[in-house]
């Protein structure tokens, strides 16, 4: 059988990444696996602890990092937020699909740990739509929407790092631009080594 | 305006990758152009020139070689096949994805000249499905179709030289691989720099 695809996928706040990716997860069902961050901060009205976060103490957190279980990390105020690499591993090997939704910050780091994995930036058709998008949510105030757009400026300059770009305008077409990324990377020649020699070895 | 992407087909023969590339033209329309090739073989009843071969002499095929507007050439018995350049490079220019169904031996030739060009390499089923494929045309003898299936073993070795493996089982499958690999060829990040800088400019 063949590894997994190691997916990660990032966007400013606002782009619909977390959409994106159930919808995909609501495709692939059991050929994908999300997987679930580990974080310092308390667990708020509604969570559930290994769905929303695996919410677990400051020393458990910093256990995990002196064992090099963390893919990646990135302190947001006093909390700190975390990938565990074991789920991840397991899932590969397993020739899952994994998908990593990471900040724009910390996707940087996983290619040096699994670096054929392939990240996809998320972009907003434009920021005027992002703005609108984010005011439409009516959670923040103004001056919160405007340091979230000075962010997400900020974050698109990033985007060059990534492997692929998807515009999300409507839902449906990068739900679908999403999986026909997935599908390529799957046929790739690395990827079709062993249906390749299958063929070749029954003649 | 971004560039058109250059993708080219191989495959043994049986593998259908005329009628894969044909489906995908229906697909895309004015989007996708298909290279005609030059041969100086003599036309057949029901062939059109300038839509099966542009049939040229053997002078004009030797002027297209020293003038430096073929992509590639093979020989083939006494007549010579090739892919001018001209038209292939137009049609990027506009914007469009360009086929070029090559023999496996002409295709290593294209990414000297156009480095960026995709190879996806159509692999049956099984040697097996590809024998019964090839006695259900029926327009081979016991003896032709011996040969096209060891010249079919020899050519799969040359599979590892391509970017993509699409495995022709179902029909409609093939075709949606193919599509997928375009789609995701479309939105790695070169290819969208252009809509990358419209969204960070306009901010």
């Amino acid at each position: 059988m063949n590894k997994g695809l190691l997916v990660v996928v990032s966007a400013p706040s606002g782009c619909g990444k977390d959409t994106v990716v159930s919808k995909i997860l609501d495709i692939m069902k059991e050929d994908a696996f999300l997987s679930v961050s580990m974080t310092t901060r308390q667990m708020r009205p509604g969570e559930t602890d290994g769905v929303n976060y695996h919410f677990i103490s400051a020393e458990e957190f910093n256990r995990n990092i002196l064992e090099g279980e963390m893919l990646e990390y990135a302190q947001y105020g006093d909390n700190f937020y975390g990938t565990p690499i074991s789920p991840v591993k397991k899932n590969l090997e397993e020739g899952k699909t994994v998908f990593l939704i990471i900040e724009v910050e910390g996707g940087g780091n996983v290619k040096k740990i699994f670096p054929e994995a392939k990240k996809i930036f998320i972009i907003p058709p434009s920021l005027e739509v992002l703005e609108s998008r984010l005011r439409g949510r009516a959670t923040d105030s103004d001056e919160a929407i405007r340091a979230r757009l000075r962010i997400a400026e900020t974050e698109l300059q990033r985007a060059y790092e990534y492997d692929y770009i998807v515009e999300n305008d409507v839902l449906d077409n990068a739900v679908s631009d999403v999986m026909s990324i997935i599908r390529a990377e799957q046929l790739r020649i690395n990827n079709m080594q062993n249906k390749l020699r299958e063929v070749i070895n029954n003649a």
